[in-house]
């Protein structure tokens, strides 16, 4: 298993986003980080647009999230805002790109944290949400509960006012195409990515969120990481906020966005050694496969994973996001 | 709030169970703890066999527990042969005495994980499934998975040969009552409890499992912190084994079972102290009702709980079950 340390070509706009220098605790300097998915991408698995389409979705996803931030506004809100331009787009697994189950439906998942108050919001099995990611934030702002699952959590939905579409909303070429490669042959894929994103706002707020439409050819109402609290998706101020993707089941069993604020925590290491303990040495001795962005309460991110390619990117108070397409050299 | 530090009139046999003398390292000694739930328990809220038919069914849900673990059985084992004893009883909010939906169903989770290979399984929104742990065992062992939820659950237990039962088989005439209440007055209530178990074997491993029917009058697709392994279920031989009961959104988003685990791991504190700081101090301040069991690598046996009572007991190898039920005078 190759990791985000490896020689990688990388096409980044500036610097690669994984590794920033740490500032002193003082110099906080808020921001916002994204991903499209960890897995085994190349550039020929990329979508008809190519690099430069979900580069563009990318950076405006960024730009969204940064202009909330640039005024003053919550992390909750730039998290929110990045995401539903990934969900909007046909280009990720999650919201209009979802990927199919063995079923031929499409079945989505969403979380959202605040670092501040530790809310939280997540729903699971979802087939007529637009956005997800928004559920998600109704059943954290307007409901005693965390987790909303199914036909109750889209009853729920309803109820809210949240935009529902008919399931043929979800259907893209891409995704189809591809459960009919995964019934073929029965072999995992993910040329599609989840998304995710991390921020903190200039009040020092954290927060973090995650959706995704889980793995093409899924079935027996199979959930993944991205609605687990702890797993998937985590933020508090304490410590910092996790966005994951990659093999879920892997991120459940070792709690992996917590674990990473465990460490910031209760062991003082920076973000970027409490994801490399967990995502490189921990996963990467399971053979479990992905990686996640994280944030800490001074600003500082990274983007690690232990596949073959994340799509990540960030951007601070400068304005000027850094989004990273990392893959092997093609043969 | 009061703590399970307070003074209660205990009825218990032998020594309340939540403050054994900790041993040395070297001093292993395996054992099974079990809960049945924390809330607001009074005497008058038990069911018509009260105080005995509720100590009997926990007594023997422990020895069932004792006999695998005597004769070298796996602590995995143990605690689902305990779980199921406690699901077939109509005194427990699991399993045959799960509580109802605001819908009039009965809706059940369970979760099941093994310390020794951080393996899991998980499920939630069952209707069906007549042990709800034993499918979430099948879900760790003979699925790529970790949760299935919903119909999709209820399918794979249907491949898997999994009893399924008629949704009547869960109606029971005081969880009924308690739903008919609970819709006259919007109220909670939680007369009856969650279950769980926590175990180390002869062998060294640690296991954890939790079951529930969740809320009186849910709704939504509500899933609460049994299911979600690191709240409400969390077992790793480098640290102990938890199962979780109270009031499941402050247990999710304080990821209270894999939080103990790691002021073990990470602090170096006794599970009594782990289990303190979390349930009696981080949710305390909450608000968060509840408590937990836990049990470390050296068979040290907590019931900690920051509600009024707490039903929890654990049995040695010494075969002498010690069960209290622990609730506040009555007027």
């Amino acid at each position: 298993m190759r990791t985000g340390r490896g020689s990688w070509i990388l096409l980044a706009v500036g610097l690669a986003a994984c590794s920033p220098a740490a500032p002193p605790a003082t110099d906080r300097h808020w921001g916002i980080g994204i991903h499209g998915g960890a897995g085994t991408f190349t550039a020929l698995d990329l979508p008809a647009g190519g690099v430069a389409e979900v580069r563009a979705d990318m950076e405006r996803a960024l730009m969204a999230g940064h202009a909330i931030l640039a005024r003053g506004g919550s992390s909750l809100d730039a998290v929110q805002a990045a995401i539903v331009i990934l969900e909007d787009s046909p280009n990720f697994n999650a919201g209009k790109g979802a990927v199919f189950t063995r079923d031929g439906k499409n079945e989505l998942d969403a979380a959202i944290m605040d670092g501040r108050t530790l809310g939280a919001g997540a729903v699971a099995g979802l087939h007529h949400v637009k956005n997800p990611v928004l559920l998600a934030r109704r059943v954290m702002e307007n409901s005693p509960h965390v987790m909303m699952v199914g036909d109750g959590a889209e009853e729920f939905a309803r109820q809210q006012g949240i935009e529902m579409v008919p399931p043929s909303y979800f259907r893209t070429e891409q995704s189809w195409q591809e459960l009919q490669r995964h019934l073929a042959t029965e072999k995992g894929s993910g040329k599609k990515g989840t998304v995710g994103a991390v921020a903190l706002d200039q009040a020092g707020n954290l927060a973090a969120g995650t959706s995704t439409g889980g793995l093409t050819g899924k079935r027996w109402g199979r959930v993944g990481d991205v609605p687990i609290i702890g797993a998937g998706t985590y933020a508090n101020n304490r410590s910092c906020a996790v966005s994951a993707t990659g093999v879920g089941e892997f991120f459940i069993r070792n709690v992996v966005a917590h674990s990473i604020c465990t460490l910031v925590e209760h062991r003082g290491m920076s973000i970027e050694e409490a994801a490399d303990a967990v995502v490189i040495r921990l996963l990467g001795e399971q053979k479990g496969e992905g990686g996640v962005i994280a944030m800490d309460r001074n600003g500082n991110f990274t983007g690690t994973f232990n596949s073959q390619g994340m799509l990540r990117g960030h951007v601070g108070a400068d304005g000027k996001p850094v989004v990273s397409l990392a893959w092997p050299e093609q043969p």
